[in-house]
């Protein structure tokens, strides 16, 4: 399909709508102040590239100094390995024959490969899988108050440690956490703890990786921490600036908009629905800012809708036909919904780049 | 990217996960039922294409009697006007140049293409791109209670009927709303009001569109609407039965999925994150229900993890590397997220079809 991607050099007013674009000055900055904060604190940094899904953008956050990319599923990993990143984590269990064999493939393209594991059956896939004329390296996951995977006390991490080191196939390299709503105390304590099992058992433990843009900044709070992993950090998006790890001025990523109707004086209606935002709220009521109409509230999304409620601020809110600026609650989804994306220096498209790793959710 | 879309033949417990896949009698069943029901009631049907974005489906709609197709916006119908379908209901307020120039010309390859205004500056924009030689259709969109767009009285109806009648290049055809929350008697006063208003006029309104899923099977309770639009009602979701809508032997949609993690007694995780479900809670405060586990809940989303609440059923969830069947909330935002979707009967695989419309937002 011809799809309306613009040509370089389009002003941004000319931009057809919904159309998220990429602010090339706050993308580069975003990176550079990831990477000279972790760099600062001598610790290692593995950007996520789920918020983007562009090899271009890995590219930068290599060339800047990250060691290697973070990919969250097998499709993913194929598709970055593909464009020659040789160093890649897959934060995930990897179960099941046919991803396992995919995984074992994978294994001999990239040179430095690993992933994760937090369960016995998970390491008895892995084992069954690999052997060692080409180990796969192994982290093991730890919850360390993110509730979602992972082991769930030292003890346990250091059983599965155990269990890893001794199969033939598998190389233990160390511990992995994604901490969320946990603090940093707890996650040093889960470290620590492991690693005086794990020193006991005489089992090394060189990497030992943190992550989440929300704790990015805070990284040097977790000491024992080698390396951070971080994705949403590259865009940034109205949760990030909620909770105050950016500011208005880092957001990277707008969803360009146009008022389709003003059906009433309190309600407008603009063109970007859950299909353009999705309908992630990450805590918030609404479902996006606009830019510039703080009293503007998108309060419902149909498919191709957003529905505005105007009650703050009827009398200045543009008319139909005009472009507004969203500010989408999360950016790593609605990267997940376009083929390309839309990059601009001062409102000038200065490239289209193809999200190369769309839709791989396997 | 080769993507692991399963060879027809494959039984679905060996499809790789997150997966959605489509009955096959299920899906003929619900596109069978809609048509006898509103055929016996003397209404004709426009299935709205939104919902699964697969060109073969929208000719097995048209071959069990639809009288055409609803698209959402131009580029969705660009892909179904390349596809053979001959006529084209576009329920969308198109604006602007660029936009303006693509419905034009696909106004010169689409026998039967209409679309609908609710303002004058819609009305203005398009009377400037179409004229006499190869006039366009036009229906006023009214707001008879779903509060989205549309004019909001039968006397800004007749007004902005009257101005598109007026336009050289634009043929008033009717009304057409979509009632949502609103109902059935609210759409009724506002259509037969309107149709008074037009008659002492002179002006004929043949078409009156009535739609939504949710008020399909009582689409014979607005006696004046000669036509229904219904994009959901194909696959069906949880919504849908939530709503008394159809039991879920009518759904046609679930999402395979594999536990991944069972990292504490009273939590699994799954690999279907909110790249394969979406967030759409449509009313709900869980991400999908898990067939055949009534206790168990998805209580949250990250990209590629569902985390389920094993509270209410945790003796019998399945364990890590099992397979369980997701119900989503809505399915016509999961469509968006997949290029291809699986088809089965009987649980083996019949067909893979791409997704032909896939991220056509513009």
């Amino acid at each position: 399909m011809n799809y309306p991607w613009p040509d370089i050099g389009t002003p941004l007013d000319q931009v057809a709508t919904p159309m998220p674009v990429i602010d090339e000055d706050r993308l580069a900055a975003n990176i550079a102040r990831a990477q000279d904060y972790l760099d600062s604190h001598g610790k290692a940094f593995r950007p996520h590239i789920k918020t983007h899904k562009i090899a271009a953008i890995a590219h930068r956050q290599v060339e800047a100094g990250a060691i290697g990319i973070n990919c969250q599923k097998v499709t993913e990993a194929e598709v970055f390995a593909a464009a020659g990143f040789d160093d890649i984590l897959i934060t995930y269990n990897i179960l099941g024959a046919a991803k396992l064999a995919r995984l074992k493939a994978l294994n001999g393209r990239v040179p430095k490969l690993s992933v994760v594991a937090d369960s016995e059956t998970t390491v008895n896939g892995l084992d069954a899988t690999f052997d060692a004329d080409r180990p796969l390296t192994v982290l093991v996951e730890c919850d360390t108050g993110g509730r979602r995977c992972g082991v769930q006390t030292p003890d346990a991490a250091a059983a599965l440690a155990q269990r890893i080191a001794a199969a033939p196939g598998l190389r233990f390299a160390g511990l992995l956490t994604y901490p969320a709503a946990g603090g940093a105390a707890e996650v040093e304590a889960f470290i620590v703890g492991t690693m005086a099992l794990l020193a006991e058992q005489g089992i090394d433990c060189p990497v030992r990786s943190n992550g989440g843009s929300p704790d990015l900044f805070s990284a040097h709070l977790v000491p024992s921490a080698t390396e951070h992993r971080a994705g949403t950090y590259v865009y940034n998006d109205r949760s990030m600036v909620r909770a105050g790890h950016c500011t208005a001025d880092d957001l990277a990523m707008h969803i360009l908009a146009t008022v389709v109707s003003r059906p009433a004086p309190d309600r407008a209606v603009l063109d970007c629905g859950s299909k353009a935002l999705t309908s992630d709220l990450l805590g918030f009521t609404d479902y996006g800012a606009i830019e510039g109409y703080e009293g503007a509230r998108i309060v419902s999304l149909s498919e191709e809708h957003a529905v505005v409620d105007l009650g703050g601020c009827a009398a200045g809110f543009p008319g139909i036909g005009a472009m507004v600026k969203v500010v989408p609650n999360h950016t790593c989804v609605v990267t997940n919904l376009f083929d390309r994306m839309v990059f601009h220096r001062d409102g000038i498209v200065t490239r289209v780049e193809t999200v190369d790793a769309r839709g791989t959710v396997w």
